[in-house]
Protein backbone atom coordinates (compact mmCIF):
# COMPACT_ATOMS: atom_id res chain seq x y z
CA UNK A 1 0.00 0.00 0.00
CA UNK A 2 1.44 3.89 -0.92
CA UNK A 3 2.41 5.36 2.26
CA UNK A 4 -0.70 7.14 4.14
CA UNK A 5 0.85 10.19 5.84
CA UNK A 6 -1.97 12.50 5.46
CA UNK A 7 -3.85 10.18 7.88
CA UNK A 8 -1.17 10.61 10.27
CA UNK A 9 -2.94 13.65 12.50
CA UNK A 10 0.12 15.76 13.38
CA UNK A 11 0.89 15.45 9.47
CA UNK A 12 -2.36 16.47 8.76
CA UNK A 13 -2.80 19.46 11.17
CA UNK A 14 0.54 20.40 9.46
CA UNK A 15 -1.07 20.01 6.09
CA UNK A 16 -4.37 21.62 6.53
CA UNK A 17 -2.84 25.27 7.61
CA UNK A 18 -0.94 25.30 4.06
CA UNK A 19 -2.00 28.29 2.14
CA UNK A 20 -3.43 25.25 -0.63
CA UNK A 21 -5.41 23.85 2.15
CA UNK A 22 -7.02 26.82 3.44
CA UNK A 23 -7.35 29.04 0.32
CA UNK A 24 -7.43 26.03 -2.22
CA UNK A 25 -6.60 26.08 -6.00
CA UNK A 26 -5.53 30.09 -5.65
CA UNK A 27 -3.74 29.30 -2.76
CA UNK A 28 -1.38 27.30 -4.63
CA UNK A 29 1.33 29.28 -6.74
CA UNK A 30 1.52 27.05 -9.62
CA UNK A 31 -2.42 27.19 -9.74
CA UNK A 32 -2.33 29.49 -12.59
CA UNK A 33 -0.01 27.59 -14.84
CA UNK A 34 -1.79 24.21 -14.47
CA UNK A 35 -4.84 26.49 -15.38
CA UNK A 36 -3.27 27.43 -18.42
CA UNK A 37 -2.82 24.14 -19.76
CA UNK A 38 -6.38 22.80 -19.11
CA UNK A 39 -8.74 21.76 -21.58
CA UNK A 40 -12.54 22.92 -21.80
CA UNK A 41 -13.97 20.54 -19.32
CA UNK A 42 -17.37 21.21 -20.43
CA UNK A 43 -19.40 17.71 -20.26
CA UNK A 44 -15.96 16.19 -19.38
CA UNK A 45 -15.67 13.23 -16.98
CA UNK A 46 -12.66 13.94 -15.10
CA UNK A 47 -10.70 11.53 -12.45
CA UNK A 48 -8.42 13.35 -9.91
CA UNK A 49 -5.67 11.19 -8.81
CA UNK A 50 -4.56 12.50 -5.11
CA UNK A 51 -7.82 14.79 -4.63
CA UNK A 52 -7.36 15.67 -1.28
CA UNK A 53 -9.54 17.98 -0.05
CA UNK A 54 -11.88 18.16 -3.36
CA UNK A 55 -10.81 21.63 -4.16
CA UNK A 56 -9.93 20.52 -7.88
CA UNK A 57 -13.21 18.62 -8.32
CA UNK A 58 -15.61 21.60 -6.68
CA UNK A 59 -13.40 24.04 -9.37
CA UNK A 60 -13.70 21.38 -12.47
CA UNK A 61 -17.73 20.87 -12.03
CA UNK A 62 -18.01 24.77 -11.55
CA UNK A 63 -16.35 24.73 -14.73
CA UNK A 64 -18.52 22.53 -16.74
CA UNK A 65 -17.38 19.00 -15.88
CA UNK A 66 -20.29 16.36 -16.28
CA UNK A 67 -18.89 14.38 -13.30
CA UNK A 68 -15.81 14.06 -11.21
CA UNK A 69 -14.29 11.13 -9.62
CA UNK A 70 -11.78 11.99 -6.41
CA UNK A 71 -9.31 9.57 -5.44
CA UNK A 72 -7.56 9.50 -2.23
CA UNK A 73 -5.62 7.07 0.06
CA UNK A 74 -6.72 9.04 3.36
CA UNK A 75 -9.58 8.69 4.90
CA UNK A 76 -9.08 12.40 5.91
CA UNK A 77 -8.97 14.12 3.11
CA UNK A 78 -11.43 12.12 1.96
CA UNK A 79 -14.22 12.63 5.02
CA UNK A 80 -13.12 16.41 4.67
CA UNK A 81 -13.96 16.34 0.97
CA UNK A 82 -17.52 14.94 1.39
CA UNK A 83 -17.76 17.05 4.09
CA UNK A 84 -17.04 20.35 1.58
CA UNK A 85 -19.57 19.39 -0.83
CA UNK A 86 -22.94 19.06 -2.16
CA UNK A 87 -23.01 18.11 -5.89
CA UNK A 88 -23.94 14.43 -6.65
CA UNK A 89 -21.80 14.13 -9.80
CA UNK A 90 -18.99 14.82 -7.45
CA UNK A 91 -17.98 11.55 -6.22
CA UNK A 92 -15.08 10.73 -3.53
CA UNK A 93 -13.05 7.38 -2.90
CA UNK A 94 -10.31 6.22 -0.89
CA UNK A 95 -8.17 4.26 -2.99
CA UNK A 96 -4.57 2.89 -3.01
CA UNK A 97 -2.98 4.75 -6.38
CA UNK A 98 -0.48 1.60 -6.01
CA UNK A 99 -3.09 -1.08 -6.94
CA UNK A 100 -6.00 1.06 -8.45
CA UNK A 101 -7.25 -0.52 -11.74
CA UNK A 102 -9.25 2.25 -13.56
CA UNK A 103 -12.14 1.47 -15.52
CA UNK A 104 -11.78 1.51 -19.23
CA UNK A 105 -12.10 4.38 -21.40
CA UNK A 106 -14.20 6.04 -18.92
CA UNK A 107 -12.33 9.35 -18.34
CA UNK A 108 -12.39 12.46 -20.95
CA UNK A 109 -9.27 14.04 -18.11
CA UNK A 110 -7.36 12.86 -15.58
CA UNK A 111 -5.82 15.51 -13.08
CA UNK A 112 -3.12 15.07 -10.36
CA UNK A 113 -1.85 17.54 -8.10
CA UNK A 114 1.21 16.70 -6.03
CA UNK A 115 0.65 13.07 -5.42
CA UNK A 116 2.49 11.10 -7.62
CA UNK A 117 6.03 11.60 -6.47
CA UNK A 118 4.70 9.34 -3.21
CA UNK A 119 4.06 6.15 -6.04
CA UNK A 120 6.42 3.37 -6.04
CA UNK A 121 4.97 2.17 -9.71
CA UNK A 122 4.38 5.14 -11.16
CA UNK A 123 4.67 2.90 -14.72
CA UNK A 124 1.58 0.39 -13.50
CA UNK A 125 -0.35 3.61 -12.36
CA UNK A 126 0.59 5.59 -15.66
CA UNK A 127 -0.37 2.37 -18.02
CA UNK A 128 -3.64 2.31 -15.97
CA UNK A 129 -4.46 5.45 -16.04
CA UNK A 130 -3.80 5.61 -19.83
CA UNK A 131 -6.36 2.85 -20.84
CA UNK A 132 -9.20 4.82 -18.33
CA UNK A 133 -8.53 7.50 -20.85
CA UNK A 134 -10.58 7.75 -24.41
CA UNK A 135 -8.39 8.69 -27.22
CA UNK A 136 -7.05 12.53 -27.59
CA UNK A 137 -7.79 13.01 -23.77
CA UNK A 138 -5.39 14.77 -21.45
CA UNK A 139 -3.46 13.84 -18.44
CA UNK A 140 -1.98 16.73 -16.38
CA UNK A 141 0.14 16.28 -13.37
CA UNK A 142 1.75 18.42 -11.04
CA UNK A 143 4.72 16.68 -9.15
CA UNK A 144 7.95 17.76 -7.10
CA UNK A 145 10.31 18.36 -9.04
CA UNK A 146 13.58 16.03 -8.72
CA UNK A 147 16.25 18.62 -8.31
CA UNK A 148 14.28 19.35 -5.14
CA UNK A 149 13.45 15.53 -3.91
CA UNK A 150 17.04 14.04 -5.17
CA UNK A 151 19.53 15.90 -2.46
CA UNK A 152 20.22 13.47 0.77
CA UNK A 153 20.41 16.29 2.80
CA UNK A 154 17.99 19.06 0.79
CA UNK A 155 18.19 22.52 2.20
CA UNK A 156 20.08 25.74 1.17
CA UNK A 157 23.53 26.54 1.50
CA UNK A 158 25.05 29.70 0.88
CA UNK A 159 27.86 29.95 -2.02
CA UNK A 160 30.80 32.37 -1.97
CA UNK A 161 28.91 35.25 -4.03
CA UNK A 162 26.78 35.26 -1.44
CA UNK A 163 23.84 33.62 -3.41
CA UNK A 164 22.00 30.30 -1.86
CA UNK A 165 22.19 27.09 -3.55
CA UNK A 166 20.76 23.94 -3.62
CA UNK A 167 22.75 20.52 -2.75
CA UNK A 168 22.32 18.45 -5.40
CA UNK A 169 23.30 15.06 -5.31
CA UNK A 170 22.34 11.35 -5.79
CA UNK A 171 20.03 12.92 -8.82
CA UNK A 172 21.05 9.28 -11.05
CA UNK A 173 19.58 6.90 -7.85
CA UNK A 174 15.87 6.76 -8.14
CA UNK A 175 13.94 5.37 -5.38
CA UNK A 176 13.13 6.60 -1.95
CA UNK A 177 13.86 9.36 -0.19
CA UNK A 178 12.79 10.26 3.47
CA UNK A 179 12.34 13.95 4.24
CA UNK A 180 10.98 15.37 7.19
CA UNK A 181 7.94 17.66 6.95
CA UNK A 182 5.34 17.94 9.43
CA UNK A 183 6.58 14.58 11.08
CA UNK A 184 9.65 12.89 10.70
CA UNK A 185 10.87 10.73 7.43
CA UNK A 186 7.99 11.32 4.66
CA UNK A 187 8.37 8.93 2.47
CA UNK A 188 8.64 10.13 -1.46
CA UNK A 189 9.63 8.16 -4.78
CA UNK A 190 12.72 10.01 -6.44
CA UNK A 191 12.20 9.46 -10.24
CA UNK A 192 14.58 11.75 -13.00
CA UNK A 193 12.33 13.45 -15.69
CA UNK A 194 13.43 11.41 -18.48
CA UNK A 195 12.52 8.64 -16.32
CA UNK A 196 9.01 10.50 -15.86
CA UNK A 197 8.12 11.20 -19.45
CA UNK A 198 9.73 8.13 -21.13
CA UNK A 199 6.93 6.23 -18.83
CA UNK A 200 4.21 8.58 -20.37
CA UNK A 201 6.12 8.01 -23.85
CA UNK A 202 6.16 4.06 -23.16
CA UNK A 203 2.52 3.88 -22.11
CA UNK A 204 1.40 5.35 -25.47
CA UNK A 205 0.99 9.06 -24.29
CA UNK A 206 2.01 12.18 -26.40
CA UNK A 207 4.42 14.49 -23.76
CA UNK A 208 2.52 18.10 -25.19
CA UNK A 209 3.64 20.53 -22.49
CA UNK A 210 6.84 20.00 -19.71
CA UNK A 211 6.98 22.90 -17.14
CA UNK A 212 9.71 23.01 -14.34
CA UNK A 213 7.78 25.94 -12.19
CA UNK A 214 8.65 28.80 -11.40
CA UNK A 215 6.90 32.32 -9.69
CA UNK A 216 6.10 35.10 -12.63
CA UNK A 217 7.82 38.84 -11.73
CA UNK A 218 4.07 39.40 -10.91
CA UNK A 219 4.26 36.70 -8.05
CA UNK A 220 7.57 37.12 -7.31
CA UNK A 221 6.71 41.41 -5.97
CA UNK A 222 3.46 39.99 -4.59
CA UNK A 223 5.12 37.13 -2.82
CA UNK A 224 9.34 37.41 -2.47
CA UNK A 225 9.33 34.26 -0.41
CA UNK A 226 8.58 32.74 -4.04
CA UNK A 227 12.39 33.41 -4.60
CA UNK A 228 13.12 30.56 -3.87
CA UNK A 229 11.56 28.66 -6.96
CA UNK A 230 13.69 30.67 -9.17
CA UNK A 231 16.97 29.09 -7.43
CA UNK A 232 15.77 25.53 -8.14
CA UNK A 233 12.53 24.37 -9.61
CA UNK A 234 10.09 22.49 -6.36
CA UNK A 235 7.66 21.40 -9.04
CA UNK A 236 7.28 19.83 -12.48
CA UNK A 237 4.22 20.18 -14.59
CA UNK A 238 3.77 17.62 -17.42
CA UNK A 239 1.00 17.28 -19.96
CA UNK A 240 0.48 14.16 -21.92
CA UNK A 241 -2.33 13.39 -24.47
CA UNK A 242 -3.90 9.37 -24.97
CA UNK B 1 26.82 34.93 -34.73
CA UNK B 2 27.21 32.25 -32.68
CA UNK B 3 30.28 32.12 -30.43
CA UNK B 4 33.47 30.04 -31.79
CA UNK B 5 35.52 29.39 -28.93
CA UNK B 6 37.05 26.34 -30.83
CA UNK B 7 38.96 28.36 -33.08
CA UNK B 8 40.51 30.07 -30.02
CA UNK B 9 43.94 27.97 -30.43
CA UNK B 10 44.31 27.46 -26.56
CA UNK B 11 40.57 26.11 -26.62
CA UNK B 12 41.71 24.09 -29.23
CA UNK B 13 44.55 22.60 -28.06
CA UNK B 14 42.45 21.48 -24.98
CA UNK B 15 39.92 20.25 -26.46
CA UNK B 16 41.82 17.90 -29.03
CA UNK B 17 43.09 16.32 -26.13
CA UNK B 18 39.78 14.92 -24.63
CA UNK B 19 39.55 11.61 -24.78
CA UNK B 20 36.26 11.87 -27.59
CA UNK B 21 38.34 14.10 -29.37
CA UNK B 22 41.07 11.09 -29.82
CA UNK B 23 39.52 8.16 -29.61
CA UNK B 24 36.20 9.56 -31.23
CA UNK B 25 32.32 7.88 -30.27
CA UNK B 26 33.89 5.18 -27.97
CA UNK B 27 35.63 7.87 -25.90
CA UNK B 28 32.07 9.87 -25.02
CA UNK B 29 30.79 7.64 -22.27
CA UNK B 30 27.43 8.54 -23.58
CA UNK B 31 27.93 7.21 -27.16
CA UNK B 32 26.64 4.28 -25.98
CA UNK B 33 22.89 6.04 -24.98
CA UNK B 34 23.00 7.75 -27.74
CA UNK B 35 23.57 4.78 -30.08
CA UNK B 36 20.79 2.60 -28.68
CA UNK B 37 18.47 6.11 -29.36
CA UNK B 38 19.57 5.73 -33.54
CA UNK B 39 17.34 4.78 -36.43
CA UNK B 40 18.70 2.49 -38.96
CA UNK B 41 21.15 4.83 -41.16
CA UNK B 42 20.91 2.67 -43.85
CA UNK B 43 20.10 4.80 -47.15
CA UNK B 44 19.64 7.93 -44.81
CA UNK B 45 20.42 11.13 -45.96
CA UNK B 46 21.80 12.44 -42.57
CA UNK B 47 22.93 16.40 -41.31
CA UNK B 48 25.17 16.63 -38.28
CA UNK B 49 24.76 20.01 -36.48
CA UNK B 50 27.94 20.86 -34.94
CA UNK B 51 30.15 18.03 -36.19
CA UNK B 52 33.29 18.90 -34.95
CA UNK B 53 36.44 15.97 -36.34
CA UNK B 54 33.21 14.68 -38.13
CA UNK B 55 33.32 10.97 -35.89
CA UNK B 56 29.73 10.55 -36.48
CA UNK B 57 29.70 11.38 -39.84
CA UNK B 58 32.35 8.49 -40.85
CA UNK B 59 30.19 6.14 -38.39
CA UNK B 60 26.77 7.16 -40.06
CA UNK B 61 28.57 6.25 -43.23
CA UNK B 62 30.11 3.09 -42.36
CA UNK B 63 26.68 2.25 -41.10
CA UNK B 64 24.92 2.67 -44.53
CA UNK B 65 23.93 6.44 -44.47
CA UNK B 66 23.41 7.48 -47.97
CA UNK B 67 24.77 10.66 -47.67
CA UNK B 68 26.01 13.01 -44.34
CA UNK B 69 26.01 16.67 -44.47
CA UNK B 70 28.67 17.78 -41.20
CA UNK B 71 27.87 21.47 -40.20
CA UNK B 72 30.33 23.28 -37.60
CA UNK B 73 31.20 27.14 -37.12
CA UNK B 74 34.65 26.30 -36.33
CA UNK B 75 37.39 26.50 -39.15
CA UNK B 76 39.90 23.93 -37.22
CA UNK B 77 37.60 21.67 -36.61
CA UNK B 78 36.27 21.34 -40.61
CA UNK B 79 39.64 21.42 -41.82
CA UNK B 80 40.68 18.30 -39.32
CA UNK B 81 36.91 16.70 -40.43
CA UNK B 82 38.15 17.33 -43.90
CA UNK B 83 41.67 15.80 -43.40
CA UNK B 84 40.12 12.83 -41.90
CA UNK B 85 38.00 11.89 -44.43
CA UNK B 86 37.97 10.22 -47.88
CA UNK B 87 34.41 10.05 -49.09
CA UNK B 88 32.96 11.51 -51.22
CA UNK B 89 29.52 11.10 -49.61
CA UNK B 90 30.74 13.02 -46.66
CA UNK B 91 29.96 16.96 -47.16
CA UNK B 92 31.41 19.13 -44.31
CA UNK B 93 30.42 22.87 -44.35
CA UNK B 94 31.37 26.01 -42.12
CA UNK B 95 28.36 27.20 -40.94
CA UNK B 96 26.87 29.59 -38.20
CA UNK B 97 24.09 27.68 -36.61
CA UNK B 98 22.47 30.80 -35.53
CA UNK B 99 21.70 31.41 -38.96
CA UNK B 100 21.39 28.19 -41.04
CA UNK B 101 18.66 28.01 -43.22
CA UNK B 102 18.72 23.90 -44.10
CA UNK B 103 17.22 22.74 -47.44
CA UNK B 104 13.40 21.89 -47.01
CA UNK B 105 12.79 18.02 -46.75
CA UNK B 106 16.11 17.21 -47.60
CA UNK B 107 17.14 14.52 -44.73
CA UNK B 108 15.77 11.64 -42.68
CA UNK B 109 17.77 12.20 -39.80
CA UNK B 110 19.54 15.21 -37.52
CA UNK B 111 22.09 14.75 -35.29
CA UNK B 112 24.03 16.97 -33.05
CA UNK B 113 26.33 16.40 -30.18
CA UNK B 114 27.10 18.69 -27.35
CA UNK B 115 26.78 21.77 -29.46
CA UNK B 116 23.21 23.20 -28.93
CA UNK B 117 23.85 24.51 -25.61
CA UNK B 118 26.07 27.40 -27.19
CA UNK B 119 22.72 28.48 -29.31
CA UNK B 120 21.07 31.30 -28.16
CA UNK B 121 18.29 31.40 -30.34
CA UNK B 122 17.26 27.37 -30.21
CA UNK B 123 13.34 27.68 -31.20
CA UNK B 124 14.72 29.05 -35.05
CA UNK B 125 17.22 26.34 -35.25
CA UNK B 126 14.79 23.65 -34.12
CA UNK B 127 12.23 24.76 -36.69
CA UNK B 128 14.60 24.85 -39.13
CA UNK B 129 15.69 21.02 -38.29
CA UNK B 130 11.84 20.18 -38.52
CA UNK B 131 12.01 21.93 -41.72
CA UNK B 132 14.89 20.30 -42.89
CA UNK B 133 13.64 16.48 -42.24
CA UNK B 134 11.02 14.24 -43.92
CA UNK B 135 8.08 13.22 -42.04
CA UNK B 136 9.25 10.91 -39.63
CA UNK B 137 12.50 11.55 -39.44
CA UNK B 138 14.20 11.60 -36.46
CA UNK B 139 16.46 14.21 -34.78
CA UNK B 140 18.61 13.15 -31.55
CA UNK B 141 20.54 15.34 -29.95
CA UNK B 142 22.64 15.53 -26.76
CA UNK B 143 22.99 19.10 -24.87
CA UNK B 144 24.81 20.03 -21.43
CA UNK B 145 22.35 19.56 -19.15
CA UNK B 146 20.71 22.52 -17.19
CA UNK B 147 21.58 21.53 -14.08
CA UNK B 148 25.08 21.39 -14.85
CA UNK B 149 25.11 24.46 -16.34
CA UNK B 150 22.83 26.65 -14.44
CA UNK B 151 25.25 27.46 -11.13
CA UNK B 152 26.28 30.94 -10.76
CA UNK B 153 29.73 29.05 -9.56
CA UNK B 154 29.20 25.60 -10.71
CA UNK B 155 31.56 23.10 -8.28
CA UNK B 156 31.47 20.25 -5.97
CA UNK B 157 30.83 21.33 -2.53
CA UNK B 158 30.80 18.40 0.48
CA UNK B 159 27.79 18.11 2.91
CA UNK B 160 27.83 17.27 6.55
CA UNK B 161 27.07 13.36 5.14
CA UNK B 162 30.81 13.76 3.55
CA UNK B 163 29.12 13.12 0.07
CA UNK B 164 29.66 15.75 -2.76
CA UNK B 165 26.83 18.15 -3.68
CA UNK B 166 26.35 20.17 -6.75
CA UNK B 167 25.11 23.70 -5.85
CA UNK B 168 22.46 24.35 -8.33
CA UNK B 169 20.93 27.85 -8.84
CA UNK B 170 19.18 30.23 -10.88
CA UNK B 171 17.93 27.42 -12.45
CA UNK B 172 15.06 29.06 -14.25
CA UNK B 173 17.04 32.25 -14.95
CA UNK B 174 17.46 31.44 -18.54
CA UNK B 175 20.10 32.90 -20.82
CA UNK B 176 23.85 32.96 -21.03
CA UNK B 177 26.58 31.50 -18.48
CA UNK B 178 29.83 31.90 -18.58
CA UNK B 179 32.27 28.97 -17.53
CA UNK B 180 36.16 28.81 -17.64
CA UNK B 181 36.85 25.51 -20.03
CA UNK B 182 40.61 25.09 -21.12
CA UNK B 183 40.15 29.34 -21.48
CA UNK B 184 38.06 31.87 -19.24
CA UNK B 185 34.94 32.94 -20.00
CA UNK B 186 33.38 30.05 -22.48
CA UNK B 187 29.74 31.35 -23.06
CA UNK B 188 26.95 28.75 -23.48
CA UNK B 189 23.23 29.12 -23.32
CA UNK B 190 21.26 28.05 -20.06
CA UNK B 191 18.02 26.71 -21.08
CA UNK B 192 15.50 24.31 -18.81
CA UNK B 193 14.36 21.25 -19.78
CA UNK B 194 11.09 22.10 -20.09
CA UNK B 195 12.13 24.84 -22.30
CA UNK B 196 13.98 22.70 -24.87
CA UNK B 197 11.30 19.92 -24.57
CA UNK B 198 8.45 22.53 -25.07
CA UNK B 199 10.46 24.58 -28.08
CA UNK B 200 10.20 21.06 -30.43
CA UNK B 201 7.00 20.44 -29.15
CA UNK B 202 5.70 24.03 -30.20
CA UNK B 203 7.90 23.29 -33.93
CA UNK B 204 5.87 20.24 -34.31
CA UNK B 205 7.95 17.49 -33.26
CA UNK B 206 6.78 14.70 -30.95
CA UNK B 207 9.55 13.66 -27.85
CA UNK B 208 10.20 10.45 -28.24
CA UNK B 209 12.80 9.87 -25.53
CA UNK B 210 14.14 11.92 -22.68
CA UNK B 211 17.68 10.76 -21.29
CA UNK B 212 19.86 12.53 -18.14
CA UNK B 213 22.75 10.48 -19.22
CA UNK B 214 23.88 8.57 -15.90
CA UNK B 215 26.46 5.48 -16.61
CA UNK B 216 25.97 1.94 -16.10
CA UNK B 217 27.30 -0.16 -13.24
CA UNK B 218 29.71 -1.50 -15.70
CA UNK B 219 31.02 2.12 -16.98
CA UNK B 220 31.45 3.05 -13.13
CA UNK B 221 33.26 0.13 -12.32
CA UNK B 222 35.38 0.50 -15.41
CA UNK B 223 36.12 3.99 -15.48
CA UNK B 224 35.71 5.40 -11.38
CA UNK B 225 35.65 9.37 -12.06
CA UNK B 226 32.42 8.88 -14.23
CA UNK B 227 31.45 8.94 -10.25
CA UNK B 228 30.23 12.27 -10.59
CA UNK B 229 27.50 11.96 -13.06
CA UNK B 230 25.66 9.97 -10.70
CA UNK B 231 25.46 13.08 -8.19
CA UNK B 232 24.41 15.29 -11.03
CA UNK B 233 23.28 14.90 -14.93
CA UNK B 234 25.99 16.50 -17.16
CA UNK B 235 24.24 15.94 -20.40
CA UNK B 236 20.82 15.46 -21.47
CA UNK B 237 19.96 13.38 -24.68
CA UNK B 238 16.46 13.71 -26.71
CA UNK B 239 14.83 11.83 -29.16
CA UNK B 240 12.38 13.61 -31.24
CA UNK B 241 10.42 12.85 -34.52
CA UNK B 242 9.18 14.70 -36.92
Amino acid sequence: MAQNIYDNPEFFTGYSQLARSVHGLEGAPEWPSIRALLPDLREKRVVDLGCGFGWFARWAREHGAACVLGLDVSENMIARAKASTNDDDIRYAIADLEKIELPEASFDFAYSSLALHYIEDFARLVRSVHRSLVPGACFIFSIEHPIYMAPTQPGWSVGNDGRRTWPVNRYAVEGPRRTDWFVKGVLKQHRTIGTTLNTLIDAGFLVRHVEEWAPTAEQLAAQPDLADEVERPMMLIVSAQR
